[in-house]
């Protein structure tokens, strides 16, 4: 291609992550000629530098807890194993390699131009590669993502961020994580299990702001008991020293000890710049999140965006359902399909992961006000039991009505993760306690207490 | 009390297993005086030598799996460490004397007459304890539950059954099972997980013959994969040998190898006898279990049964949701209160566990024909791929109609045991194919391929 050829294609993608592929297959699957840009690694950050890795990590770390568990159920086993953490990093590497060349062969399949490159918008039809090739599009899906922030103080360029994680080939001796949202209870629940000790320093004063505030106490009661430290409406003021003996300085002017690592988990941007948005007469909020509405359909119609540029419920799921059910009204005839944001289902993989959907207690009072009843069941896994642990699940239902419409299910516990997925399903098709009542219990399960709560 | 005292209660419940005690429980809250017989130990075979220590032992294996997989991921850890058995059992039992003592105080609590002796009815509504103590009951809650089979063979008695599987204090270093129903299967992937090598000898030409066809296939190549030996239409004939060193001879007069301990796992028989069922004129069917109605009403309508002593659904949950309707119509003025025996989840806890609600796609298929949509995700989890290791889980979904509605649900994989239960609740309320897509996955999880499936 000659940089001044002009491609004509019924749909451009900005950005190969999970949002912009999921738009390319699904547009192409509808018989669209699509082009897919990206510069750097298909999959984004989720399979990149989030979900998966992440997950990866955390299994290993679930691992390493079983190892200690399993020298008190009786096998011969050192509690705390060397980890070959470059091997594990390995094996890792080696699992995301496996989903871009699923990737790659899926493209090639689908007849999707792949082109390894940024892109930016010079009017509301053009794409301009940065090759020069341009690109005629009926349609645009902007998907590119978010990237960590940092904060605006001196020396946050000695501290890493999620990203920088994914580099470490050791457990660093002792780390500081600055924030109190998932991705730092995420981390430090890694961190520490894999032999780190694990301070955390959180401007709010409790951990997952957005969380149920009692499954919150109770992860932060676990963490505690792990030997993560906690220090809570923190003001970070400095970064100081030097690579492997760093510093913080709070608001009082106060010094922590030293860390080995500072890594800083105080939110995310949408990578909104240099896409050209202004040429194309795109608007972005004040926070760059480009805005969109119930279609994905930004100011100009015939753009879409989908994930966490748009700055909604940035999971990856949703990135792929809206992609889908944009490309579905465009170019698979179905004008109503969008995303139902309501009772999103989501896991924390803290340790135990925390999992949960509809509203918290708190969420259901604000507008239910008193005609809401909760229902809990705390109780000890029998694993934990087994190995005489103290540590304890909560699960939490909220309902509101005489009726007892089930609005909200919290679930902190080892299995939270996986258990969740079919009450989301049970729960978006509209069901009371009765439903839960008339279900059969599982037993000994922990997922059977949701069932069984009274 | 002197022998011929006779006492009145609203309900006499013979049998302390986990029917017996719920009915117990129910009745007194409801106000009942009710009296409670039960010459062993309290919680029957579930808590005593079923589901609970079943399932302990079950964890301890799949912890031992882990340590396989942890060596795999990185972790120095020998890759079949030896195993303090006694230690494991000690725990075990520690946590089962935990749930007696439990019932106790909750009996004592609930102001339940625990009687520690056997009853047998001398009519319809009188019945005698072992010490000749007599009771006058306005009811009888019958809840003995049921006890294993042996085949009619010689040398049967070489042979030991579930209840002895958990006497054992080590492995045995070769194990033939008799059977292919889930106690085999799952005392079979116990005991190879934990340092046997294992045999099984089925009568059927698969394992699980209830479970959905597929997932049983599956399910016997993983258990082929771990080692575990399989002989399918096997016609046992007689056990020979001495202990430590027996051997199967089957229809055809080969014999087998030797092996340390043969298992029985060919049923379980309704422990109906020596109850006074006749005295009170309650029928029994063919294979001595009570007959009941939708009510649980025995042909004495004021007599009720339920769990295994019926031979209705044999499942724990299924007993005590029984005795608590029941409960509930005869003392909680709820006349309808019936078990809904109709999409009733259960799992095989082998290895990996096999979850199930609803109809088998044979089943599904003699119920509507052609008009069955089947549907399946064959993945590996994160934790198999990042060991490197070929088990595969393998989820289906059968469907019925235009409308593609949800009939039956069938999980074979990690995490099979705590995914089933929401979707079962959303199963039982009614659920299509769109609603399962409607509800936004949980990433990355096991459970979503539940809601992704196409």
């Amino acid at each position: 291609m000659s940089s001044n050829e002009s491609l004509d294609f019924d749909l451009v993608v900005l950005g190969g992550g999970s949002g912009g592929l999921a738009g390319a297959f699904r547009a192409a699957a509808h018989g669209a000629r699509v082009a897919l840009l990206e510069p750097g690694e298909l999959g984004g950050t989720c399979v990149n530098v989030g979900c998966v890795p992440k997950k990866a990590m955390w299994l290993a770390s679930e691992v390493s807890a079983h190892l200690r568990l399993a020298s008190d159920l009786g096998f011969d086993v050192p509690e705390r194993p060397s980890l070959d953490w470059p091997a594990l990093v390995a094996s890792r590497q080696r699992y995301i390699h496996g989903i871009h060349a699923s990737y790659l062969r899926r493209l090639d399949e689908a007849g999707v131009v792949l082109m390894p490159a940024r892109g930016r918008m010079l009017d509301a039809h053009t794409v301009e590669c940065e090759n020069g090739t341009r690109l005629q599009a009926a349609h645009v899906l902007l998907a590119t993502g978010s990237s960590p922030r940092r904060p605006d103080v001196p020396g946050a360029d000695l501290a890493g961020v999620s990203d920088d994680f994914f580099a470490l080939c050791e457990a660093p001796p002792r780390v500081a994580l600055i924030g109190g949202g998932y991705i730092a209870v995420e981390l430090a629940g890694v961190l520490q299990a894999l032999g780190s000790r694990v301070d955390i320093f959180a401007r709010s004063e409790r951990l997952l702001g957005h969380a149920d505030a009692e499954l919150a106490q109770r992860l932060q009661e676990n963490y505690r008991h792990q030997g993560i430290g906690m220090h809570f409406g923190y003001r970070l003021a400095a970064i100081e020293g030097e690579d492997g003996a760093l510093r913080l300085r709070d608001a009082n002017g106060c010094s922590s000890g030293d860390y080995a690592q500072v890594l800083l988990a105080v939110g995310r941007a949408a990578s909104s710049s240099g896409l050209g948005l202004e040429a194309a007469a795109i608007e972005v909020d004040g926070d760059g999140n480009i805005v969109v509405d119930a279609f994905q359909r930004t100011s100009q119609p015939h753009v879409l965006a989908v994930g966490d540029v748009t700055g909604q419920v940035t999971l990856t799921p949703v990135a792929i359902a809206a992609a889908r059910r944009a490309m579905d009204r465009v170019f698979g005839g179905q004008p109503e399909a969008k995303v139902d944001y309501e009772n999103i289902p989501s896991v924390v993989f803290a340790h135990p992961p925390l999992a949960s959907v509809g509203l918290t207690e708190a969420q259901a009072r604000e507008r239910f006000g008193d005609d809401v009843h909760v229902y809990r069941s705390t109780f000890r896994p029998m694993l934990q039991a087994l190995a005489d642990r103290p540590q304890h699940s909560l699960f939490k239902l909220v309902c509101s009505g005489a009726e007892r419409r089930v609005v909200g299910l919290h679930l902190l516990g080892e299995g939270a993760d996986e258990i969740l997925q079919g009450f989301a399903v049970a729960l978006k098709k509209g069901i009371t306690l009765d439903d839960l009542h008339a279900t059969m219990a599982i037993h000994p399960t922990s997922a059977e207490e949701v069932v069984l709560m009274h």
